[in-house]
């Protein structure tokens, strides 16, 4: 990268960054529990986020979710069909969201974020765009399937770097594509050591329960430190 | 994106341009063919081209690989048991390949081009960042696995459209995901009508003599018509 487009590039980042700072204190106030989901295209975020709405729904919480594609708005239908208000960002060639789409599109929903106990963010599907963009969120969460291959975290370190969780998702095709667990668990602690892992296949179920504890009790923890 | 940053991207595709002209017309004159491989991160470049290589290899052909990763530099140590000569190229987080560090490694290499059949370039796994890019690249060839969702090429169009040939790998799993077949042609026919579309698996090895058969004529077809 020429030294002009590098400055031009920080000066991006530093503008998101003041713009994240400012959502992070509104979701706070708000009392919700903030995720952005960031993983490579085809690693399933669509298929967890399905399936962790339609639980929490069930249980009576209250959850939306921002989704973001560089074209179509697939994914917002599918996950309409939980019920759950959704809305779609296309990003028209972006790799990433940005804070200010956060925050148009926040502004343009009319959402209540005070009505609401998790708002969950379906990052562009790619594993580099998304690492230098803060949205304000409170915790990112990175997805990796066990068909992509155990040496993912090391070759992309930035994003897995900046996760604070890694969710393991297609879980039930471990055995057919010769999953090497060792190898992803040691590869996700050289990027980021202490990196808590879940297991989950939205396909069965698998892992789901577990997950849905995690993000309960991170919502605890939040609130019990803002109050 | 910014006026300004728009304006200065314009000039880094310009400049990246005017080299890939250059690496083509050197191609040409050297008489081998040049394919630039492209993917989601985990859709099997590596392993299709491991395969590749060594049966290439084994029929006397000339081939040698370059291969671009983020960080480490795990596929060229994993390519280079074909017996191959093979290259890394660690971009250092820039999300895709450019002409610039094709010149500077092949100068680096000292392989002589006129004594190459095949040329490989594995692009780092982006479906978005190497689209802009052209590599001085006879064929550009887009991977997607049956893992990931037949969606990808209308989420994903413009690096789906400015691909010359799919192939669809890891077609071992099909019935394992339930891969619509139909769903992913016609996305892919959507995005880029006509394109023409292999099906592998690098593990059984279904679909890789056909594959083969294509690049060979292909490289036959590219002679005649410089010759």
């Amino acid at each position: 990268m020429t030294p002009r487009l590098l400055h031009l590039k920080q000066n991006v980042l530093e503008k998101n960054d003041r713009l994240a700072n400012g959502l992070r204190l509104r979701f706070r106030q708000a009392g919700v529990l903030v995720l952005n989901l960031v993983s490579s295209p085809g690693t399933g975020k669509t298929a967890l986020l399905e399936s962790t709405l339609a639980r929490m729904r069930a249980r009576g919480l209250r959850v939306a979710a921002l989704v973001g594609d560089l074209a179509t708005e697939n994914d917002a239908r599918r996950l309409a069909r939980s019920g759950a208000p959704v809305r779609q960002i296309v990003t028209d060639g972006i790799c990433h969201l940005e804070a200010e789409m956060i925050e148009t599109h926040l502004a343009a929903s009319r959402w209540p974020l005070a009505e609401l106990d998790f708002l969950f963010i379906e990052n562009v599907g790619n594993l580099v765009c998304p690492s230098g963009y803060d949205l304000g969120e409170d915790l990112r969460v990175v997805l990796l399937s066990v068909t992509e291959g155990e040496d993912k975290p090391v070759k992309y370190p930035s994003l897995f770097n900046t996760a604070d969780v890694a969710v393991l998702t297609k879980i039930d095709l471990a055995e057919a594509v010769d999953f090497d667990r060792a190898a992803a668990y040691a590869n996700l602690q050289a990027v980021r050591p202490g990196l808590r892992v879940f297991e989950t296949s939205a396909k069965t179920g698998q892992g789901l329960e577990a997950w849905l504890a995690f993000l309960l009790e991170a919502r605890t923890q939040r609130l019990a430190e803002t109050s």
